[in-house]
């Protein structure tokens, strides 16, 4: 195990994240928070000085590194950077408490958007900055922020990118791993910015345009008003659902779009399925919600808005769901799991993973009645190897058994059946909002400090796609081979 | 594809059933319902002759058949004798809607003991009789049955017993399908004829242990008090307890200690998971429950009687667990998923596929941190094969994929999302009761038509373990090769 090199990334990552506490601290100045932006710069500071401390003993240090030090590079960054996070929350008097104050990081970080927050409108503005700006930290990925912008990534920081993008396959777009976290970050930058002009259009301010862009472009999900975006004008609503909805498809296809190559990025069998699942849901819910809903274009709008913001795992509400009737809080408990496409900035399972899961059962039924019979599993138009296979049914497993661990972890807490089980759902999937007690109106708070921890593991998990967190703390990675 | 030995055995199975239906007009007889009688004869005869006028004309046909026959068989077999077992308790007047007296069939037949009725003491003792029968029939298979008793079993009739009975792997006990189903039959009916004593000995008149033993032995759930087995005493109840999770072993262990090999049977892997789960959930559940439960013996006996009922997929009940605490309630949930062991009569995904899926998952680990390492995975103290593992995971896989369909197609129905969804996992599941309204002590009766038709489906693909249902109408299987 290469210690040095792990010590050197993470104290890195936490300059990196004292460097960006810096546009909290400026939007504090702007409000005359003088208080807050002394906070903000204090910490920024603090974290600064505390990387360099960890990353300057090991600046030449060998750079070498496998899939194990990815795992764990990873899995500490990003524990760390949540614990950091957290302490300008504490100090501005945000969120006093410590567990709080880690949770609503962890869930800024992760694109969750769950919240223990009652009264979202008693924040800073700084505060409330920093914690929609972490969505969009998040949402990307702050080690390929990093390898984005420092030049001395090696030749096998591809396993940090793997440990950190989700989907059941990570590639790169180009060859060097440098590259492609740049393109990433400029094509990731550039579709905040649309939104921003788009919702400096609609009569929002610019503190408004890019809390609301932070949380679509993360597909996190932190607002500023206690209805989410219910009171924003229809044009907003439209905006941040066709927002949602970009930022849930791979990265990947809108590089061929910038490279022209039309034709390739709308063959993508993933973005078919993923668009397939949002207009069947959005009518679905539409055609349900009709006779409780004033008028088709509300009634049509609030639809396309939820269905975006769950699919895409963002969490924003433009209505409380959870007093629709049965049948669409039934299609909105099952969209808790599926997440948007891979290589987006999405949680959830994935509708590549959910595809491939389907296609491998369907498998077995042309196995049962011809054993000996050979067919492969074709995704995206190429065969798929028994590798990634076996892999996202792995991951499935894993992923399944471990959300039961959740839901038991916190049945003990004062809620109701269904409270409990869409808030692990919910937050396992980094979607936000769940249903009952953490319907969009409802939230975190009541939770015990066990359960809020429990979940924030739950939410680390989910960002991570599990396997770095458990790494990070399983014997076996840190064995001598 | 052999048509012609497709409906000569169903055809006997139909038969068989019909002969089968003997018992409760005999019942029918003991308690002078003169009425009931004749309508069990009736239709013991109708069955007899139809199975005849399908069968005989294929006596001499070619018995040479594939999987793909096997599953077809068990597949419309099932479907035709929930059907044809459905057709008394209409006549009776005890279930006068089809669609009421097919979904009690089916779920009689699946061992669900789900129940559309409000009142089941307004049963006729035949009609009761009959229902928890079917229970008792579906249990080890009615194909199993007739392998056991008839002397025409090709040496491919493995292929119906694959089909038919539960588990990732089936395997025969003996090298002679026809004698492993005669080993099981008679294990299965010595068990439960001492069940019957031991329920007798507690002051049961010969009729309720008849009764309780078929849906102890069935892993059923049907009774004939409003309360279940509530009103029964201490002694009743402990009773039951056991032989649940008697019932709920691999019944391939049972062979090993008649013949003796106590060391072989104690060593299976699955029966101290079993046995785990059960004591660690009993022991969880015990504490939750004590401070609103009367005594530390009333405790303990309600813990373990309703753990080991939901366990099993049996689904009696001594206590409304559905008034317990939100922790309990949240485990009771969890093991609705579990289901006993394979080659048991219980259903759920089944203790090995749960053990096999978790160890599957593990590998990924090893596998992520050493890409070219092999290891294997072993369960039962042997290496799993590949396609074994494959096999469970894709299971795993359908098994998600359809539980979502499920609860999405009776999303509509005017109950909370607590009731659709665990009526549909309880359903799928062979478990019989959910919580909140279908909770032990509501039910089923409040489901539209359509939704009593696809929960019939659910109990029917959870039976069969899915494969041979759809592979019943799928194109690909009557496809000419």
């Amino acid at each position: 195990m290469n210690y040095k090199m792990i010590c050197r990334t993470i104290g890195t990552i936490v300059i990196l994240e004292g460097v960006l506490m810096v546009l909290p601290a400026v939007c504090s100045l702007c409000f005359a928070e003088w208080r807050c932006a002394l906070i903000f710069l204090g910490s920024a500071a603090a974290a600064a000085l505390a990387g360099l401390a960890l990353s300057a003993p090991f600046r030449t240090c060998d750079r070498t590194i496998y899939a194990r030090e990815g795992f764990v590079i990873v899995g500490l960054a990003w524990i760390l950077m949540s614990a950091v996070g957290a302490v300008p929350l504490m100090l501005t008097g945000d969120i006093p408490s410590p567990v709080d104050a880690f949770f609503e990081t962890v869930s800024g970080l992760t694109t969750t958007g769950a919240s223990i927050l009652t009264d979202v409108t008693a924040l800073s503005r700084g505060g409330a900055f920093w914690r929609s700006f972490t969505h969009w930290i998040g949402g990307m990925g702050v080690l390929v922020l990093m390898m984005a912008i420092l030049s001395d990534s090696t030749g096998r920081s591809i396993h940090i990118m793997r440990a950190e993008m989700p989907g059941p396959v990570v590639d790169k777009i180009v060859p060097r791993v440098r590259d492609t976290a740049k393109i990433l970050y400029l094509m990731y930058i550039g579709l905040t910015l649309t939104e921003v002009v788009f919702l400096l259009a609609g009569g929002m301010s610019l503190y408004e345009a890019l809390i609301h862009s932070f949380g679509t472009a993360g597909t996190g999900g932190f607002g500023i008003r206690p209805d989410s975006i219910g009171s924003y004008s229809p044009y907003i609503q439209w905006v941040i659902t066709v927002f949602m909805l970009l930022f849930g498809v791979n990265f990947n296809l809108y590089y061929l779009l910038l490279l022209k190559r039309f034709r390739r990025a709308f063959r993508s069998e993933e973005l078919w399925i993923y668009l397939g699942i949002v207009a069947v849901s959005v009518t679905a819910v539409a055609i349900n919600i009709a006779p409780v809903t004033d008028g088709a274009g509300k009634t049509i709008r609030d639809a396309a808005f939820q269905v975006a913001s769950i699919v895409t795992t963002t969490g924003y509400s433009s209505v409380d769901f959870n007093l629709w009737p049965g049948f669409s809080r039934t299609l909105i408990f099952l969209l808790l799991f599926v997440g948007g496409c891979a290589g987006s900035t999405a949680g959830g399972l994935k509708i590549s993973r959910i595809a491939i899961l389907f296609k491998c059962a369907r498998r077995e039924f042309r196995r049962l009645l011809h054993p000996r019979s050979v067919a492969a599993v074709r995704f995206e138009g190429k065969p798929l190897d028994e590798g990634t296979q076996t892999g996202v049914m792995r991951y499935f497993a894993l992923y399944s058994l471990l959300l039961a661990a959740v839901i038991l972890l916190i049945g003990n807490e004062p809620f109701d059946l269904e409270t409990n089980v869409t808030a692990a759902i919910s937050c396992f999937n980094n979607v936000g909002p769940g249903l009952s007690a953490v319907g969009p109106m409802g939230g975190y708070a009541g939770y015990s400090v066990f359960a809020k921890l429990v979940l924030s593991a739950a939410m680390l998990l989910g960002r991570l796609e599990i396997y770095p967190l458990i790494l990070t703390f399983s014997p076996l990675t840190w064995r001598k081979r």
